[in-house]
């Protein structure tokens, strides 16, 4: 088959679409004609050579697929050979055909595209495990959602508006009409205003009971100052650095809490528990119309190049997709 | 009555057992005539002005006592005069008579005498709140209690190793053979040894579960490094500073939690609900001889400045109480 390989570690330009050996289902695996798999910034720290493949993962980019199941491994029960389904990878998206756990399954929601489909799994996952798992996201609390414009983001604050949160995001002002086009929210230009302000503005001075934080060190003060007491603080990203100072103080103030959260280190397990809540939780509301996946485009996967490239720009909303074949 | 009055903020001396007016019973509230009361730190940074009492609450020191029910409020059902009892309080236990609300009030467990009941409600409330509420500490995990020989130390060790928990401790030395009577503790002198390589030889490389935390700052660099991946850091007091380099991608990378909670600022709704869990989940384990109060001495209310110069040297294990009458 063919897959993505990083010639060497670089810019866009080391991404080769080239012939490279078929995968094999084991045992609890499945193999997955892909159709679509989608770019997440994680592909781009790896295609730096900064975010290696966890132990026993396919070594080709690729966090999420959408497909058709053609080969089941040995002891796979539920699953069949012609099935479309999407998947939560440890990598191997970007290729012709990937060997996927089970526990990492999802079926095609009804009323999605199959292409579509390959938006889902990474940012239905995410979200989920950390609005609700993680921060309990409860029904008339308020949500912030930093980066609202990425994949993540845009479902982010779709699932909380379907979980009865105020939400509250933060974009740059270019993105702000497609934002509003996914629901109430109330969105806040980062480069020209105060999003501890804005948050404060809108809880009646209240503070945002969970925040969902791609930034890091940049933001982690300012995010203390945004928590309403009894809030929970979750980072995903560290685009602003890893290291900031906390002013536990100012937590303790608010009997606050802070956790930092990666999806693809979780062991097998962990994502199976995962990927079955959000189909129980998350599903139904994709199947009923309230969460859709946001595609900024599709290109074919040759040109997977140009789609980090886009990526990296920061200037699309929502998911990029690389179809195949 | 008479309570301990501070005269005006600053050093053990200015505690004086003066003549007060008493206090009512509001609705769903108990008057308790109090038996004995109990030095929390908290208590010192209040006589220095620095932990003003919560608003509505009673402004002399004192966060727990244990007592005799005198009076029942309006709307008060399931207590009744001259039950003995203790109680968590937001303030008012230096006194011969405090109003308590009902949500506050423990039954004496049996076995435990009337004095020394006075040592349980704060230090049962907070560990159980932060290590079982908060951190879900399990069976099987191993909890790191920072300031072992504290009151809080003494009941986290204990609770931890009947809740199945590997217990790991930090205190001075010369504490460590009283310590040792409270059962299976590996303990670890913060002056003479680092508790993040004890950790790592006690859990095989592992790290710790649960961390309670009383250090703040000063530990937190280290904390993170002693916790296990899917571990939860609860700092519970600033000993070491309020501010400090939190390194979000080691955090990360342990998917890590750090809570910073206080229990005194709690609405009253929420120190029910964990009076509630200590009453269902913590006294069977006391009454079964499983957990005990740990009592350092006991001194007359009238030498509480004595008593708060032993706490400030740091070197009592467990509780000094103060009796009253």
């Amino acid at each position: 088959m063919r897959a993505i390989i990083v010639t060497e570690p670089g810019g866009p330009e080391v991404l080769s679409w080239s012939e490279v050996p078929d995968p094999q289902p084991g045992p609890g695996e499945v193999l997955v004609d892909v159709r679509a798999t989608a770019v997440n910034r994680a592909d781009l720290l790896q295609r730096q050579g900064h975010y290696p493949a966890p132990p026993g993962a396919p070594e080709y980019l690729g966090l999420e697929c959408s497909g058709v199941i053609t080969e089941v491994g040995s002891g796979v029960r539920d699953w069949a050979v012609g099935q479309q389904v999407c998947a939560l990878l440890a990598g191997g998206g970007y290729a012709e055909r990937v060997a996927v756990p089970v526990g990492q399954l999802l079926p095609v929601p009804e009323g999605v595209d199959l292409v579509d489909a390959a938006a889902l799994p990474e940012v239905a996952s995410t979200v989920w495990s950390n609005v609700v798992q993680v921060a309990r996201l409860a029904a008339g609390e308020t949500l912030l959602v930093h980066g609202g414009g990425s994949g993540i983001g845009t479902f982010a604050i779709q699932l909380g508006i379907a979980l009865g949160a105020s939400v509250v995001a933060t974009a740059r002002g270019a993105k702000h009409d497609r934002l509003r086009a996914l629901g109430p929210v109330h969105l806040v230009d980062y480069r020209e205003q105060d999003f501890v302000a804005e948050v404060r503005k809108v809880t009646a001075g209240g503070g945002a009971d969970v925040i969902l934080d791609i930034m890091g060190a940049s933001y982690l003060g300012r995010n203390v100052a945004a928590l309403a007491v009894d809030g929970r603080l979750v980072t995903i990203g560290m685009q602003g650095g890893r290291k900031g100072e906390l002013d536990l103080g100012a937590l303790l103030a608010k009997r606050g809490t802070l956790a930092a959260t990666a999806l693809r280190s979780r062991p097998p397990e962990q994502k199976a528990a995962i990927v079955s809540g959000v189909r129980d939780q998350v599903w139904p509301l994709i199947e009923a119309g309230r969460v859709r996946p946001v595609v900024d485009r599709r290109l074919p996967i040759s040109e997977a190049a140009q789609a980090h490239r886009l990526v990296e720009s920061n200037e699309h909303v929502g998911k990029v997709l690389l179809t195949v074949g």
